[in-house]
């Protein structure tokens, strides 16, 4: 069987709307039994031998024609129908109201076009197409890496929130060159709070020992009339965006709000993350594992897909979410899930 | 007990040799009971409470008169000596033979100062100091994060090395966006060789079906003479250049590297690295775990430590190594491995 262009489709006649699209998911259908193509369905025909060319083309010479990213589209199309998933173009005539992003629509396994139950909106890319924070959230993203494998990534937009740790007490500090040491401490500021840490490490050193804050958490104490150093809140800000240059005022907007909503940011260093969060904290001695790590850019970010797979990986592996917090430091902070997605 | 400054150095009087220096690992034994102390010593001393002053300062007064990364190297110090390590400054007086590089010298468990058995030479830093890849290999590293917890890697120069695969045989490709389709594989290149990948995944597709290189796969191939496309090997890295850039020559010039040591590297896309490799390939169906993640970067890297922070939890996560590759796309690569270090 043989498929044609025309007026800018690929179509496919003979019993196509029967076999292929009725039985198998494929293509938009036009009257009688005619069929129309999308591309990739094309080359999934083409690919498979049910359809022998289109317009004399074989599937090397088929795709060979195609440019862009046509390749990572092909092999995230395989994958999933390799999988036993049926997905469709995006577009009017694949699916009924076809969702404002994404390349495909993906059933759910076992639903199918055209009206079966939506699993979710799917983008494409390949390893090198840099994707904006911006289209992300309520699509689910699949890139094909430069050996044709193919990462899933399932994106939302939640709203961060845990129960509130109790007021601190007010105390003073003194700023050394990038961190703050407070050698009083006032009972619970650490313990409960879980401000600072206790100098010398958990295991050693005298008991009702100086603990040292982070320059976010000094200036977020200070801000609130919790921590006395000379030159007030102000002479911390400095020091951070002196030592951190912008991303002091990201981080500590980051900071302000996820203690505002009640979840509890601790240095995320060791994962390579600004923060790591805990949604509820009673006592140190008695600390849950913290949920989620965040990371802090700028808004407008536009990450690389290897950036995604980096993050979104180590989070998987310690058990965490991972969250993306996008700030200018000022105004609304605009909160991005990524998560795996295994089909 | 008081300390004092004279020329240059903190020097502490009465006991301090017996009680300092030979029971404790402190300091660098002067004439008669006196012992001189590194900045470090003495703050550690004074936090201990030992020490109660230097020159009428206590420990807050003592380490705000300290700039740089003192915090760090106090932090550090503060908590292998918690750890139940003795260390010491890496110079002249504080042990025999110090290393050319590191800022402290750390006994192995159970020995110290001045001659005991060295576990490895440190250097600390905090985590905003920016750790160039020239400056490791031969010392390990320990970084203290913003909240005064200290994380530790091991860093070496290992020299890779593998099994070598069949000499692959000649076939044709055709060059696509940024990958190379093979219709018509010769038996054995993705089986024996691991070039390339199964079109349409490992879960579907007819049977001897094509195979898709990534572009440094087809580029080794085309160089050695076991691929033909339009253009010849010329064509392949011209079009790497172009969707890469000159990351794309470093990373064939590492490509080439670990093939001609006999190790098979595989892209590392899903780690968000560049290889995964294997070290022994016998058939694609009895594939054992990679064993490392390789990072290609430019010669003179200058690594952050948050970076290597998330590259080497990550690698521990899924149990590999992680290798560093330097190169500028010519000349001997630079191989720096950087571990995980649990004192």
């Amino acid at each position: 069987m043989e498929a044609h262009r025309r007026d800018g489709e690929i179509v496919v006649g003979g019993d196509a709307r029967q076999r292929f699209h009725d039985a198998h998911g494929y293509g938009r259908p036009l009257d009688g039994n005619e069929v129309a193509l999308d591309p990739v369905e094309a080359a999934h025909l083409l690919f498979r031998g049910d359809v022998a060319a289109v317009d004399g083309a074989d599937f090397e010479a088929f795709v060979a024609g195609l440019s862009g990213d046509f390749g990572a589209r092909f092999l995230v199309y395989a994958d999933l129908r390799a999988r036993g998933f049926y997905l469709v173009p995006a577009r009017e005539g694949w699916v009924d109201d076809p969702p404002d992003a994404g390349d495909f629509v993906v059933f759910e396994r076992g639903a199918g076009p055209p009206d079966g139950a939506v699993a979710y909106a799917l983008s494409a890319v390949g390893e090198r197409t840099d994707v904006p924070a911006s289209a992300l959230g309520h699509v689910a993203l699949a890139v094909a890496d430069e050996e044709g494998e193919v990462t899933y990534f399932v994106t939302g937009r939640p709203e961060p929130g845990g129960g509130a740790t109790d007021e601190p007490k007010a105390t003073d500090g003194t700023v050394l060159a990038d961190r703050v040491l407070v050698t009083e401490p006032p009972e619970g500021l650490y313990e409960r709070g879980f401000y600072g840490q206790r100098l010398g490490g958990e295991n050693g050193g005298p008991d009702g020992r100086p603990i040292q804050l982070s320059l976010v958490e000094a200036a977020y104490l200070a801000g609130r009339g919790a921590l006395s150093v000379d030159g007030g809140a102000a002479a911390i800000v400095e020091r951070g965006r002196a030592v951190e240059g912008e991303r002091f005022d990201r981080r500590l907007a980051v900071y302000e709000a996820l203690r505002d909503r009640g979840v509890v940011p601790k240095t995320g260093f060791k994962f390579g993350a600004d923060f790591r969060t805990y949604d509820s904290v009673e006592h140190v001695d008695d600390l849950g594992h913290s949920e989620a790590l965040v990371r802090v850019l700028p808004p407008g970010h536009v990450f690389t897909p290897r950036e995604l797979a980096l993050d979104v990986r180590l989070a998987a592996g310690v058990r965490k979410r991972t969250l993306f917090a996008l700030t200018d430091g000022e105004g609304p902070i605009e909160w991005l899930e990524v998560g795996r997605l295994t089909p």
